[in-house]
């Protein structure tokens, strides 16, 4: 237990529930890691897609940052009102069940989980491909830094929230900090060079335009720039992790989150167009990020770059938390509601879903291995689902203000079925850009776990109406079991046994198996030591059946004597007493049969609802 | 189960046993395959250890062969009259138990246990060796072939003795009937060419002698001959497989294996020195078995030869059968003294000794595989197992003549006698010449096994010595036990363990724990459905207990209730009732808890004497 402690901290009584909630400060590198780490990809997924349009493409940067800035804004207004009305914790499965019905829920869930685990996956990859192309002698390690990030992660957040706070406090403000100043540094560079400031490091050379401008090709960056959006919807699911006052905490930390990413994607466009800077194609060599080259411009190569680019790395390496922080929260939402299996629901020793952090870890961590810890061609499965799951928080959110109504619906209904209808396109535009690439994936997955969540829920459902009970208990017509004892020979062990059942029924059977031999002893002692003592005390004996046995076999007989008895008493309770020996050490194992747990586990997979197993165990002095 | 039947033929019934005996046809296949084979291996050893005394150490041949068919001879008497003294299976464990004391019987158990795992081992590798050398395209695949083999041979035992024997007739008898054939072939050559007869193929040049003989050598080379006798003792264990009358066909047996292993051995000892062949060093190039060599120079090399060789080949990695049928009855009888575990006495479906087959298996497996399939170093260890097991089993007989007395019996305690000191002699002259090559580890465990084997009879004597019970069973007092019963809600599964505990008892305890939160519900539930009615019929209502668990840990609060109401109450058996819902495919595991199956696996660890525990399975309709 002491290991344990250390490793994950003292169980926390339910009562200590308020004290591990957080505040806004936690709360920015709890939810918003995910986010503020898109800052690191987004800009670059689209920057990478406009290589072939040469210096042309470096001009879209800006339009299209500023699509994605709009569309962000938009989805912030859309949450901010969605923590206000779901308090208790609103993420897109709450909000489309109630307003849109249980259907459109399952399919914001199914959707978010698949993102989830894609966030961590590709999250701890691309933090750990950055060390790599950093380090090229840990190329080898790839797989193993992976695995070991995820486990620590897992571990972190197996603590309870708070401590997952505390802990990725420091790189998430470093990383926001360096790259502010790094934009602030390169504006007032633009400002004093008149618009065309000199890089401090020289630049690759831009490459020859290898294709026209096309609306196919400006609609592939925006999609793949979305990326930068996934893990806004965080802080909406997790309200209930904030402290008091909850909605006012969680509705602050995602107006920080969402302006400190907007400024992060406007400043790095503006710096992308100022400089003249072009993506490197990734894999080639000479590759460097869009970050890298942006930073090592406007500051030099100095300390400065390096502390920020190891901020970077961090930041991505660590972004998984987000997921880590909300995948548990939804799946105990769906659980509740019987969706998923009744374990996602209950807390750890650390107040936290321990079932649905260890799954998205294992599930993340399969990912990984079988990817081998280089999970770029997942990335394209991942924008689908968080807009799937934007679009329908954003309609279920116009159901609730018609719901509602009041003063101010009409405006608020605007804002949410702005937000749907763009978060909507821009669904479909991710699904028609990226669906050869493996949107498709996603496309089949989100059906598949629809149906097994509709499948478990059906199964729930049937053992609820089976052993509901809404009657009273009926006290009459208590008629003590028939007791069934399985005996082989004479010995305490056997005598406890009938002693218990004498003090519990009447009527007792013992068993006796005949494999050839050995049964005239036992009957002999049978009448010495119970049945004469009986006629003795003027009490009926228990009666003696013995079973032939010619394949001696031991336990197949009395299963079927249990099961013909039960038939020849449909209307009797049957116990079947078994008495056992407890082994204190594991070699005891070795020197006695294990036909008690046998004949413990075939009448139970044999039996039915007449037939009931009473364990006498004997525990060894010895 | 009909693929067992396949594999392993249909279960025979006890009654069928004497069906399963065998005649003398069988015995002399399986009880003989190891002795005869020996034949093959013996002689070359010998022969091996003489080369470096040039062509005088080939004449030394045939007074080291004389000793050992000597020795045979002392031996065979002796078994011949241990099968009429002990009709039941006499084997060296059994006659030394009786006449020497129980130490001396553990001590030939441990020597010939040890002795059967090495024959498995060495007997396969070697018929293997001789495979691999014949093609040595196999030679990476030694170990499979080995491993093989040894699945094959396990297999055919597992099916019953009369099968092993049908299986393994044709092999024995080709191979004792073409050696035999080049025996006379060879006698009568040399007959014909006056004692010098021109061998039909070549033979490699004679090495010049490197050393002079001394007794030293001689004894060596007589040490590693005696390996032929191994195997000698298997009829004297299996007299019971034999047909009635028994002991005349055990006897008939016997003297059959030994003729034809004397006849064998002084035909290979007198054609060797006849036509002057040298053993080859194994492992150089240009190696050749010593059969090989004198096939080809009585025969030539035509089709007779290599059928011969064949047979030689099949009979040597098959000579593991003799250990198959001997071994699982040694463990048998030794078994019934207490002395190993209780399941090596059971008989399995085939009426074999089952464990004892799988047990034998496994150990030459591992083996075989620690070793790579090369055994070679493991030859030296195992004449001191043999030879112990024959001293002690002619010392026992000679006890048990002084003690049966009657006519004759000082014949046969002569008899006895000189085979006593005979191998005893031996044992000693193994010992020394093989000490620093291996035999020190069989002299090191055999004291670790017997050890084991008296800590496995102190065990079972101890649970005996607490269990056994000559007293008649106590009627009176018979007070009904205190039931507890862990309710977390009410529904039909509940309410049938709560009908279950009436019927057994009116002091009935329903133990609720509250995690905080919900378990109003429950008390009100408890009030409507329990009390109430309860009250109505003016019955006594089970008395509610909630324990609350701050932790929200279920079991640990239930355990420790049970733990203090036994300590409250210590002269009333405590019977705690655990309602179970029973899963019927394995995937409704995922979405039940296992509560129930790990508060039983609590309780009777944490448990006492004074706690039972009653498991009211539920059995789900879906």
């Amino acid at each position: 237990m002491s290991f344990l402690d250390l490793l994950l901290g003292k169980p926390l009584a339910s009562d200590e529930a308020r004290a591990e909630c957080i505040g806004v400060a936690a709360g920015i590198p709890i939810f918003g890691l995910d986010a503020l780490s898109s800052a690191a990809y987004g800009p670059e997924a689209a920057l990478t897609l406009l290589i072939p349009l040469g210096a042309a493409g470096i001009a879209y940067m800006v339009p299209i940052s500023a699509s994605i800035i709009i569309l962000l804004a938009i989805v912030y207004f859309s949450y901010r009102q969605t923590i206000q009305a779901y308090p208790g914790g609103g993420g897109s499965y709450t909000v489309a069940r109630q307003n849109l019905g249980v259907t459109a829920g399952l399919l914001a869930a199914a959707a978010l989980m698949i993102d989830y685990v894609l966030t961590v996956a590709v999250g701890i990859s691309a933090g750990v491909g950055a060390l790599v192309s950093a380090a090229p002698s840990l190329q080898s390690h790839t797989l193993s830094i992976c695995l070991g990030i995820l486990v620590l992660i897992t571990l972190i957040n197996l603590r309870g929230i708070r401590d997952a706070g505390l802990v990725f406090m420091a790189p998430t403000y470093l990383f926001a900090g360096t790259l502010l100043a790094a934009i602030l540094m390169g504006l007032f560079k633009t400002f004093l060079s008149g618009g065309h400031p000199m890089p401090a490091e020289p630049l690759p050379p831009i490459s020859r335009a290898a294709a026209l401008p096309s609306t196919w090709s400006i609609l592939q960056a925006f999609a793949s720039g979305c990326t930068a959006m996934t893990g806004v919807e965080a802080v909406s699911n997790g309200v209930k992790a904030f402290r008091e006052p909850v909605v006012a905490a969680a509705r602050r930390t995602l107006t920080i989150i969402i302006a400190l990413l907007m400024v992060l994607l406007a400043g790095i466009a503006y710096l992308v167009r100022a400089y003249g800077i072009q993506a490197t194609a990734p894999g080639r060599p000479g590759y460097q990020s869009v970050l890298s080259l942006l930073l090592a411009a406007v500051a030099g190569k100095g300390l400065f770059y390096y502390v920020a680019m190891a901020s970077i790395l961090i930041v991505l390496a660590l972004s998984a938390n987000t997921a880590f922080a909300d995948f548990p929260r939804l799946c105990r939402a769906i659980a509740q509601n019987n969706y998923l299996p009744h374990s996602l629901a209950t807390r750890g020793r650390r107040l936290v879903y321990t079932q649905g952090i260890l799954v998205l870890a294992v599930v993340a961590g399969l990912l990984l291995i079988v990817f081998g810890g280089i999970t770029d061609r997942l990335i394209p499965l991942y924008a689908v689902g968080a807009f799937l799951a934007f679009t329908l928080s954003q309609a279920g959110m116009v159901g609730h203000w018609r719901r509602v109504g009041g003063k101010g619906a009409t405006e608020s209904m605007l804002v949410n079925g702005l937000g749907a209808l763009a978060t909507g396109i821009t669904v479909i535009v991710v699904l028609v850009a990226k669906f050869v690439e493996g949107a498709w994936i996603t496309v089949l997955l989100i059906p598949a776990l629809l149906i097994a969540m509709g499948l478990v829920r059906r199964h729930y459902h049937a053992v609820f109406l089976e052993v509901r009970s809404p009657t009273p208990l009926e006290m009459d017509d208590v008629a003590p079991p028939l007791v069934i004892l399985p005996v082989q020979g004479w010995n305490r062990i056997v005598k406890k046994a009938l002693r218990f059942a004498l003090k519990i029924s009447p009527h007792i059977r013992a068993v006796h198996v005949d494999c050839g031999g050995g049964s005239e002893i036992f009957r002999d002692e049978w009448r010495r030591f119970v049945e004469q003592p009986a006629l003795a005390a003027d009490l009926a004996a228990p009666e003696l059946v013995v079973l032939p046995s010619p394949y001696r076999l031991i336990l197949g007989p009395i299963v079927d004597y249990v099961l013909e008895v039960e038939r020849a008493n449909p209307n009797q309770q049957i116990a079947v007493l078994i008495p056992e020996l407890v082994e204190r050490h594991w070699y005891h194992h070795l020197f006695h049969n294990k036909r008690a747990s046998v004949l413990k586990a075939l009448l139970l997979l044999r039996g039915n609802q007449h037939i009931i197993v009473i364990n006498v165990p004997w525990y060894l002095d010895t």
